[in-house]
């Protein structure tokens, strides 16, 4: 035994003086309700996380079904809310059969990890969301990253791999907003016989007909090799995720996905507040089009006075910053002016170019963008106008 | 390229078909709101999840609130709720400093990740539950399972390993309803400097002085070298987890924990209900009490007539069941006189006993106790008196 008992956490002030050195420190800066101002960094793209017919689906559910489900969806944790909330979710998107879980996050994780066994090779595209490329880690199978949206590179990795294999992609992609091309990632994976996994986190509500999403855009909707995961926390202005599919997949991550088997099943008033949400999409389904006429709304009008930034394919709009500090002090601006916007920076975003990070809503008005847009273009930092930094 | 495209989901009918052999095939079933008859398989131990104080703070967030976070905590998803509740959640347990995720499962992934670096050994009871096992997967640091509470065999293993280290423990473990050692454990890992991660998910509002917790009731609590998880999805009724800990370990999660950072904040009605029913404890902490009365009585019913189990330290109520498929239809036998019981059976059962699992409520009365006791004995099958199987 060590004469003198050690910190255990010694080395915790070290990794806060590299993270500070980096810029890579993270603050919390919780909001008020009544926060006033206009809001571009959310994910609420259809503007229904404060609709009363959601949030009165939400309160009426609490009350009714009781404020948690109380254990695991296996135990007492599905209530006909749940299976409600499948049930249509699967129609609506053009699936056999779907799975509800606690999080998108533990919706990748369960859908990656139950789809591969030690010999499966997983083949994912370089700019994937944190909880697929954790879905890859926890399954422990072999994992080739591919250059971004690169289907030539799919399908040379999968040439030659005679075992099971699954592709993963992101259908829109978090840092530029640019869209998978799934019609060719799904050829590729046919062309060998690999499943195809679609995270449609960023496509549900917005892309697709009527909000159908990308893969039902893509023509991969019900496909008997395609598994989709989706979030109900953003267009679905809850919280929770999905899994979408053939339902003999769907059987067996009820049966095996940890994920799901050992969590306790999303709360009563989040599965009504989605399934509302869903029938209020599905009752107006140019809500979908709307955001993506916002979005391009916004880029057009920042391109027109020399910003520069991806055409925006769904509701994410970037803005490229010519430095890390710019894009720092720009979003501060924004902020202090009563626009909340996002900022990415190295190392989060692949290209090593920073930028301002902008979502659209279905609710934005004319003036909303133009407000938007104006304040923007006149906090742009110098260097900004000129392109990329 | 191949000729013909194969079947990516061949695999699937031959895993069901073992699945089903070994019994371990598992099936949804929604429940009715207005469900009669005992539950007890729920995990709702201070029976407040239909608490009219619990389901209305539920419905007033998300009306003034949202039904959704609309974005990752560092983002949009920070409300006012969530800074409250973890204030509160970490002066209740007697920690510097908490922190609010989605889930108690992804609280489990972002404390073992995030306190974790290549060189780190992980020390992991055998029990130990599937989220802090799918923590030291992910964080691929060297993970050693020890027997199951065995401060020894942590010792020994701690020993002469000179670098960073870090001890898991459920604080009940979730099968037999046992409690961890913590005192010794946390003995064990100040000898050799290493830190110590306690899930109390079924620890917290049973468990220490007005259900402050496991490690409240050990000393642990606001320890230097400890650091605690919860769930708010048992005790406090809603759903969601927290990391509670030195301040410095907060700050470090909010900065590198992926699954804090890449996912959605916890929607403000569950961050409402599970601080409405943390202050509901506070108010009335004799419930912490009830709940573990209710555990003996019934555990002292069911060993009266002959039954055996362990005896319960918090609110889980093992009884053994001769073999497997006696186990089920013992189930099935209490379900069909409305009573729902859970059932543990090999391979989720570390010593291949196969059992009925029974959780108590603070709201369980005398009668409801005997009533319980009554079906669960008078539906035994035939060797469930004599012990075990
Ligand atoms: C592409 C993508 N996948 C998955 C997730 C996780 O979903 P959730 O926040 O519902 O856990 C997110 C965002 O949070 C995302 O952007
Ligand atoms: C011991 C233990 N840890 C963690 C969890 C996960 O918590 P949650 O269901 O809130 O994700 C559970 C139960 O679900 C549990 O029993």
């Amino acid at each position: 035994m060590p004469g003198r008992p050690r910190d255990p956490f010694h080395w915790l002030e070290e990794a806060e003086r590299l993270r500070h050195r980096a810029g890579l420190n993270r603050t919390l800066r919780p909001r008020a309700a009544n926060r006033s101002g206009l809001d571009l960094a959310g994910n609420d793209y259809l503007g229904l996380a404060r609709h009363p017919q959601i949030t009165d689906a939400a309160a009426a559910a609490a009350r009714r079904w009781g404020a948690g489900s109380t254990g695991s969806r296996l135990v007492t944790g599905s209530t006909e809310l749940h299976a409600e909330l499948e049930a249509e979710l699967a129609a609506f998107c053009g699936f056999e059969a779907a799975l509800v879980l606690a999080s998108g996050y533990a919706a990748n994780l369960a859908a990656v990890t139950a789809l591969t066994d030690s010999g499966t090779l997983l083949v994912s595209d370089a700019a994937n969301h944190a909880s697929l490329i954790d879905g890859c880690r926890l399954s422990r199978a072999r994992t080739a990253v591919v250059p971004h949206s690169d289907p030539d590179a799919v399908r040379k990795t999968l040439d030659g791999h005679p075992g099971r294999a699954l592709a993963l992609t992101d259908s829109v992609f978090s840092v530029d907003g640019d869209a998978a091309p799934l019609g060719a990632l799904a050829a590729a994976c046919r062309a060998y016989g690999a499943a195809l996994l679609v995270d449609d986190a960023h496509g549900l509500g917005v892309l697709g007909d009527g909000g159908r999403g990308a893969p039902h855009a893509a023509g991969l909707a019900g496909g008997p090799d395609t598994v989709v995961t989706v979030t109900l926390s953003k267009s679905l202005a809850a919280q929770g995720g999905a899994v979408l599919g053939p339902a003999r997949v769907i059987d067996h991550l009820v049966s095996t996905a940890r994920t799901f088997i050992f969590d306790t099943g999303l709360a009563p008033a989040a599965t009504a507040a989605a399934l509302a949400a869903l029938r209020l999409l599905r009752a107006e389904p140019a809500r979908a089009a709307r955001v993506r006429a916002a979005a391009a709304g916004l880029h057009d009008r920042l391109t027109a006075a020399g910003l520069t930034g991806a055409r925006p394919d769904a509701a994410v709009v970037s803005v490229h910053a010519p430095t890390p500090q710019a894009a720092v002090r720009w979003q501060a601006e924004c902020a202090s002016r009563g626009l909340t916007v996002g900022c990415f920076r190295p190392p989060s975003v692949p290209d090593g170019i920073s930028r301002l990070r902008l979502t659209a809503r279905a609710d934005l008005t004319g003036a909303d963008l133009d407000h938007a847009a104006d304040v923007i273009v006149s906090t742009a930092p110098p260097g900004a106008r000129s392109g990329h930094g």
